[in-house]
């Protein structure tokens, strides 16, 4: 009896001592982790997903999946929440998926390379990268089961990326264009050994089938004083030499120029207005 | 003893049927209300906090006062934690209360008025809105005292409106440029009351005094077929007559327009931008 009394002492002290999730704290997604068997490493992801509409039936969901997630996922949560309730988009409400990194420079860049921004090679430079297609993986065959099995998804699915991440989700749109329905790529790092995938694209793009997909690709292009970059001439490119192809293999695409934000600056206006561009009324 | 039982059965199912705050869910703020004397009325407002940072010794914040703040909370905060976290910017991490509504025509319009976007007065039309001072004074009265209570503030606070939250900020510059520090205002509603608040700050800003103030303002701009409003004209007057006397009285201030956006989307990119120009490094 009174060890009785004490494990309910015990039960109602530990209860009270919790934090509870109740009406007075917000909460915008839940933190999980998976082991990786092709990666070969423990992985952290998270999810947000809409609230239930009362009275309404349950609906599925696109999924967003974003990159670089836990840099961005506060914002991009609150940008799907904005469009899904603003007259002027049509997009629906979306669960998002962040992605956190371990090695991103090893996951989001499709080749081993020593190359330097500019191109060139010093000497000591090694090369590094080069595990985007076990990424890829990844994230299809092993995250998105997961996802899947937690959710109510719809089976439409976007992929969102900045910098690496941007060349990432331009490599899975060029390689596997079946994979997601929806591709923003923003301030893609096109300079990766020396341009490699403006050279792939070239070959490749005219023989693909993009019917049913979208792009939104941006370039942040703010001049700085005693910084040279050719990411403007890439991202010409991108657009005279590539974008073309594509649209002839029925994607469509939407280009844009930041000329107010730089690298560091250009994740998120450009994630926004790729949302209200590519889901407009 | 067996009602102790049931008892204790029942304090573990309650306590198991909870959803727990712990390591799994991602938590941004906290839901609370208050009842303003001044407005006669319960009202809701949440807090973010930015994490304490473990080892360091505990900060005190600046508070970022967020009009319409449902709307807006999740990006906003995304915001201030990725400016917090970036090299380009100054800003540091930021408390963020978001002011929900009750009636914003009422509490964010300096006067009563039946006048129309364009001006006009219709038969018909009633006279509606004049709250702003008593809302002004449940924010620095009633609700920044109940928030210093609640956060470790530093004494410094950004007031953020956009529409007629934006006109709101405005007159709060004009009226009471003591009570915040930073201002944001996002395609003001100048057009209220046939442009009255244009009209009072040509009499007054000259005699104010706004040392180490600073004020964001921002436009949209993207023209639309068979709109036609008078916000354009609007804007650049108070560009050309009420900024440069602002400035006169040494008031800091960037003055936007954002061409691509139209009212109901440029809060989000206004805000982001307004943060990013106003604390650079």
């Amino acid at each position: 009896m009174k060890s009785l009394y004490i494990v309910l002492l015990i039960t109602i002290a530990w209860t009270s001592s919790l934090p509870i999730q109740g009406q007075d704290s917000i909460n915008i997604g839940t933190r999980h982790s998976l082991f990786s068997n092709i990666l070969n490493e423990e992985r952290m992801y998270w999810i947000y997903e809409p609230e239930k509409q009362p009275g309404k039936e349950e609906k599925d969901y696109p999924v967003l999946y974003l990159l670089d997630g836990d840099v961005f996922f506060h914002s991009v949560v609150g940008f799907t929440r904005f469009f899904a309730s603003s007259r002027v988009s049509s997009l629906p409400p979306c669960v998002v998926v962040a992605v956190l990194n371990t090695d991103r420079t090893r996951d989001f860049t499709p080749t081993s390379s020593a190359a330097r921004r500019d191109g060139s090679i010093q000497p000591g430079d090694t090369p590094k990268g080069g595990g985007m297609k076990a990424f890829y993986r990844f994230l299809t065959e092993e995250l998105r089961p997961e996802i899947e099995k937690k959710v109510s998804a719809n089976g439409r699915n976007f992929l969102v990326g900045h910098s690496y991440a941007g060349l990432f989700t331009l490599q899975v749109l060029l390689d596997y264009p079946e994979s997601f329905d929806t591709f923003m790529a923003i301030d893609p790092s096109l300079w990766w050994d020396q341009g490699i995938y403006l050279k792939q694209a070239k070959r490749e793009a005219h023989k693909k089938d993009f019917t049913g997909k979208q792009l939104y690709v941006a370039f942040a292009t703010q001049q700085r004083p005693n910084v040279k970059l050719n990411q403007f001439s890439l991202a010409d490119s991108l657009k005279v030499n590539i974008i073309p192809d594509m649209e002839n293999q029925h994607l469509h695409v939407i280009y844009k120029k930041f000329p107010e934000e730089m690298h560091g600056t250009v994740a998120l206006p450009g994630i926004f207005d790729g949302i209200k561009s590519l889901f407009r009324h």
